[in-house]
Order: C-alpha cells, then sequence, then structure tokens
C-alpha cells in the first residue's frame, strides 16, 4: 500500500512550526509496512485542500490527514473530505456525550463552534481522542482509504498508535506484517554505538538494524516479516544476542521505554524510595521522573538548589566547600557527593540522586559548559560521585544530564539485583 | 507570487530526519512577502519527482526544490528538471575548478562521480555555494521560476539567504512584502480567545488574524502587505487596539516569546527574586523557568514535596492539615496557601509559587484529575492561591498548571508594575 500524509495548516507554509506530524506518521507507516510516497503541506483553504486531496488521490491508496479537527473556524478538514466524497457528516454521539460532560465537569460554557469537533463523516469509522476532543475518522471510498486525525501531536501521536495503525493492519490482509524489536541504550552515544555495531549494520539483511538517536538516548530497532510475533522473535534472536554480548551493559530495555519509566517500575516492585537534589539540571531530572504514572510510590520529590545560598540553606552544605580559596566550589564532585548524601538524611528515602554542573551558555566558577558532576547515595550503603562532559546547547545539556543521573541509578539498580541473585 | 516547495529524499518519507529545510525556507518566502502555497516531500526517484514537479507546475509560479544535488547514485535532481524542461546540463566552470582544488588541497582522488556537483541546467543563473561543492540553479521557463538548493541545511540555507532570496526578489519588482505580528496570550483557551473576537475574524481583511494554540498558550498572529516595518505596525494598529481592549488582562507579550521568559526577564530587570514548591508538577514548573537562560539571576531554587510527609518534613506543613478526617488536604486552597508561605520563609526569597493538584491518571484524596491549586506569596506582602481545572492527560496537567501557575505570577508582577507606578 502506498500512503501520502496531508499536514493541513497555515501555520507550517508559514515556516512558524516544523512538521513533526509528517516524520511521526512516516516512521509509524513504515514500521507497519506501509510505504509513504509523498508527503504535502496545504494550508486551512478550502479549495487547495481539496485539491491536495485530487492529487493525493491520483497517486496514494492511503491518505492520511493531519490537523484541521478543532473547533475554530479555520477548522475544515472533516468538511473538505466531506464534500469531497459527496458524504453528509453527522454526530459521533459518545464523542459529544464525553464533550459535554467535560465541560460542564469544569464549570465552563461549551461555546457552540465546540460541537463539530464530535463530527466524523456518515460511513466512516470513528477513532477515539483519548487525549482531547476532536474524533478521529478512517473510511474507504472508491479503494482509496482515509484516515483524519488531530494536528496537536499530543492527541495526534496516541490517536495513530493505537487505533489508527490496528485499522490500516487490518485493511491489508495477506502480507505479512512487520515486527520491529525496540532495544534501548543510555550512557552511550550514537556513533560509538553504530561504531561497535558496523559490520553488523553493514552486512544486514534480514532482521534490518536501524539505529536512531532521541532526547537522550539511543534506540535500535531490529525489523522483521514474519507471520507472527514468536516467528519474528525467533528470527530476531541471533542478531539480538550479538548485541547484547557487546552493549550489554548500555542495554536497559527491549521495547521503546524511556529509562526513567524502568526505573520508577523497578524502584516501586523493589518498595524503595527515591528523591533527588538538581542545581544545574532545574528541575527536569525529576520532571521526567514525575512524568511516569505512579511515580508518586516510588518518588518522594526533592529540592532545586540553584543558589549556593540555598545549597547551603535547605541541604545544609557548608558554605566554606561552595566558595572561597581552595573550595571545591559547587560544580565538584564532592559537592555532588554532599548533595546526594545530605538530602538522603532530610528526606529519608532508600536512595538520592544529585547534579550540579554548568548547563551554560556561560561558564561558571571557571568551569566549561557541559562539565556535569553526579551523585548517588543509598541508605546504609556507599555514595558514588561521577564526573561527566555533555554536549549540546542548554537544554540539551539539562537533558543529557538528567539522562545521567538516570543512567547510574539504573546501573546502581542492576547491582542491587545482582547482589541479590547471589545472596 | 506563490510559492512551492519540494523536499527530495527518501530519508524524509521513512521518518528518519524531519523537513526542517521546509520551515526554513518557508520564513524566509514569507519574510520576502512570497507566500507559500504547498510543502511536498517526493523521495530520490525519477517518476514520482518529475510528476511532483508536473504538479507544482499547476499551482505555482515559484517551485523551489531542495535535497538531490550530491555525488551519489540517488543525487538526481538536476537530471530530472533538465529531462523535464528539455535541457541539456552543462558545466559550471568555477564550480568545477574550486572542487577540483579542493581535492588536490585535501590529497584526496576526486570520483567522477563528484563532478556532477558542478553541472547547472543551460541557461540557467548558477546559486553559490558558500559551505560546499553542489552548485544550485535558477532560472524561468514558461513564466515558472525554479530553484534548486542541495539537502544539508548548512549548505542550503546561507545558498538560499545570500543568493536565492535576491533572486526572487529581483523577479518581484513592486510587489510588498510580508509582516507579521505576534500577540501572546496565558490564561485563556484557543476556543474562549476566538469567541470574544469572532466578529474581526469574520470581517478580516487587511490584516489577516490568525489564532492558534501550542504548548499550554494561545497565539494570535496579525499579518499585512507593506512596503516598510513602520507602515505594517501603522496598518495593524487599530486592529491590535481592539484586540487588547479585549483580552488585555491575558495578553503578555505582543512578541513570539514563551510566558517563562516574560517573567525571567521582568524579575531581572526589577531586581526580584523567585522560589517554587511543587507537588503535582513534579519539577516541570521549574525546569520551564530553568530553561530561560540567565535565570538563574532570578531564581534561586525550590522543593518538590510529592509525598505529604514531605510537604511535612522540608516545608513544615502540619500533619493535620494533610491528612485525617476534616482536614483541608494535600490538594486544597489552603495548602498551596501555606506551601507558598512556608516556602518563603525557608528560601528568603522575593516571591514563592506553589502548586498542589492531581495530574492523574487517577484521583487523589477523592479530588477529580486535573484540580489543582495555586498559591503565590510574597516578602511583606498578601499571599493569593486560586483553584483551577486543567484538562488533557498526565504530562498536558502538568504543563497547563504549570503555566497557569506562570499566569498568576505574571499579573502579579504586572499589579506590582501598577503600583509602581501609581506610587
Amino acid at each position: 500500500m502506498k500512503a501520502e500524509i496531508i499536514a493541513v495548516g497555515t501555520e507550517l507554509l508559514m515556516g512558524q512550526i516544523v512538521n513533526t506530524n509528517a516524520q511521526f506518521l512516516s516512521q509509524q507507516c513504515t514500521a507497519i509496512g506501509v510505504g509513504v510516497y509523498y508527503q504535502t503541506v496545504v494550508g486551512d483553504n478550502e479549495s487547495r485542500l481539496r485539491q491536495a486531496l485530487e492529487t493525493a488521490r491520483q497517486r496514494a491508496d492511503v491518505i492520511i490527514c493531519t490537523g484541521g479537527l478543532g473547533p475554530t473556524q479555520d477548522d475544515l478538514t472533516k468538511d473538505v473530505l466531506a464534500a469531497f466524497l459527496n458524504r453528509s457528516l453527522i454526530v459521533h454521539q459518545p464523542s459529544m456525550d464525553y464533550m459535554t460532560e467535560f465541560f460542564r465537569g469544569r464549570g465552563i460554557a461549551m461555546v457552540e463552534s465546540n460541537a463539530k469537533q464530535a463530527l466524523m463523516l456518515k460511513g466512516s469509522d470513528p477513532l477515539p481522542n483519548d487525549t482531547g476532543l476532536a474524533v478521529g475518522v478512517a473510511l474507504t471510498q472508491d479503494d482509496t482509504h482515509y484516515i483524519l486525525l488531530p494536528g496537536p501531536p499530543k492527541e495526534m501521536k496516541p490517536m495513530f498508535e493505537r487505533y489508527g495503525t490496528g485499522w490500516l493492519l487490518g485493511l491489508m490482509g495477506g502480507e505479512q506484517p512487520l515486527y520491529s524489536k525496540m532495544l534501548k541504550f543510555a550512557g552511550i552515544g550514537e556513533s560509538l554505538l553504530e561504531h561497535k555495531l558496523i559490520d553488523l549494520i553493514d552486512k544486514q539483511t534480514d532482521p534490518t538494524i536501524a539505529p536512531y538517536a532521541k532526547e537522550g538516548e539511543v534506540t535500535l530497532r531490529l525489523t522483521t516479516r514474519a507471520g507472527s510475533l514468536s516467528e519474528a522473535d525467533a528470527k530476531m534472536a541471533d542478531t539480538e544476542r550479538e548485541i547484547r554480548e557487546r552493549l550489554g551493559e548500555y542495554l536497559y530495555a527491549d521495547r521503546d521505554v524511556p529509562i526513567e519509566q524502568v526505573i520508577v517500575d523497578r524502584l516501586i516492585e523493589l518498595g524503595l524510595s527515591l528523591s533527588a537534589a538538581e542545581s544545574c539540571t532545574g528541575g527536569m531530572l525529576s520532571d521526567m521522573i514525575t512524568s511516569v504514572p505512579g511515580s508518586s510510590e516510588a518518588y518522594h520529590g526533592g529540592l532545586i538548589t540553584y543558589t549556593n545560598r540555598l545549597k547551603h540553606a535547605l541541604l545544609g552544605i557548608p558554605m566554606e566547600l561552595l566558595e572561597g580559596d581552595g573550595a571545591p566550589g559547587a560544580i565538584s564532585e564532592r559537592t555532588a557527593r554532599e548533595m546526594a548524601e545530605r538530602l538522603l538524611e532530610r528526606t529519608g528515602t532508600d536512595f538520592a540522586l544529585s547534579v550540579t554542573g554548568v548547563a551554560g551558555p556561560s561558564p561558571s566558577e571557571g568551569k566549561p559548559v557541559g562539565l556535569v558532576y553526579i551523585g548517588f547515595a543509598r541508605r546504609g550503603g556507599e555514595t558514588v560521585a561521577i564526573e561527566t562532559k555533555q554536549t549540546g546547547n542548554r537544554e540539551l545539556i539539562k537533558l543529557k544530564a538528567s539522562k545521567a543521573a538516570l543512567y547510574l541509578l539504573w546501573k546502581q539498580l542492576h547491582k542491587h539485583d545482582e547482589a541479590a541473585e547471589r545472596s
């Protein structure tokens, strides 16, 4: 099946936002064996959107539109497709009921324009919106398949992953589906990882091996066509074993989860608690951990001590350690160690992480941008502190430093598991 | 003039990279008054690229292609356009001389395939490549203008900025460029904002008015054609005044900046300091604030008190307020107020923000997902606490609650400014 992705939105044509939706949908389609042949962007304009649909119909079997399902006047994707296919729009009652309840529960007046978010084309399959109000649409007419998705990535992505891909797979019938397995690595960069696997990557045929880096982590995707998941697993087993032998110490998961999720799950399993003291990451590390649903069972809280005064006032770090001639300074292994240990005392958790460094854009204490120390303290155990060097702009350094702290914790949890096995 | 941007590259269709080139070219075209009506992505495939050119010729005056000018077999944009326009390819001698010298200077053998990077269509204008080897091409045939640019952003961007825009401006003669102005709002949703401006939006002609929502904020874009920035400002003044009259209380900036940036700048200007105590936002609020470069001048740090025990141990909130029959509980206006006031004592900052609520996915203390209380305390001033209801999934609730806290602070800073003016 040949697919075309149409992103609808004048803000894309003005260059105000970058079309990450097309990238996401292309990745998802490729993964299930639907080839994307064109991506198109068109503005919030009735006649041009209609023309884009006409062009796409001539060259694609599947047309995936994203954007223009919202409540405002320039949201017109459903109207245009309905006219294009000569179908009427009908109310999707569950969406309407949910929306009515939604506004009532919040004590907000539901303005009439909102109602159009509950419309779908007559005879189409609704795609539920678990993270917003506009219902999605999937339908087939004259051998062409159409999918309409919302524009905001937070609504579009879960809708397509949970409902859109399944709908497409249902159409494909006989063709053997693609199976992918994700191996997730932390504590190693993309180029070093690729370097260590270059012979495997060069001779790859089946399964295929594709590394990519995203958000401070590296992912390796193995892909093969097979009749079933267990058949696919068997085809990928040798390659996976070889990769584990070479890079096992960095491999934290064999599914597409961020490291914070693996850590939170493991802490809950072990009944252990965690706190964090952050300087240069400024809250990002705690934000990552608390993005995991249920994290409150393991993560108790922490401190953000951005200034030396607060490192002293809130954590009790002696000022003579932070400032003055010959002092190690706030950005030092010693301070990272003290932060973790003193936080542990104050919070009473089993584990404590600490991060202190230079996020930039300017050096601090005469120390270079990207220098970051990470500390780890455990109740009744030894404290560990390491020096790391992170690259990129301020946001990337914060991100990579947060991930590095999580990787240090993951390794300690791993040791914990090994010790438990031995005893 | 109507433009279409065609990005050529199979890696875009596989979702391996995001199409930032289209965004850049759209911004550049918009800035010089060339409206982009379509963006297209097509793979490294002769017949489909030809078809994309055919489609574009029917609907655009200017066709800008990026990608496919390199030395490898996949690079076929020049060949395809030459065949499409029935022109031959000729050597651009200065590019060939530069390339020959380039390889000789590095002691590398120049493989024959490299030579094609010095080719241009007969009768076209060369666009010099100051940061790479492939020469660009600009030409007009049958009233359609074509520009071919390399794919790597570090070559494409300088080529288009230095030579491509000038070539296009030369074609336009009289037409005036577009000017845009962004108005940024917080504390109001997209539909309510549009509802309050619907009569203006309905009768819009010049300037045009377009609202869009992103990351918990709403942006309104005013756009007009004018001979200069000051002329554009004058044309937009009446509309802007009307919008300010209706929505001034939510309008925090007239340029495209996030609210945290406006707040950090203002705090630094006033020499005031800030700390934050977070529960349900779990560090996201502090992370947002510290994402602003230079924020350490105003933001001193804070606490993340995820559990009641830490609300008591780190902030000193009495346990009888948090738990037990008849207690207001952790998720209450009273606790938000206490968190802000007690944080202020502990950090000694001028202002303190607090957030406590239910991010979900499950209710807490029998209170519904999305219920969030925000507190604000100031040295020597009155404490404020408000109740808000946020919608969406866990991540969105954290995001919107963080933005709501920033909006409360922004309003307080505003009052501060007004009080200063009066005194």
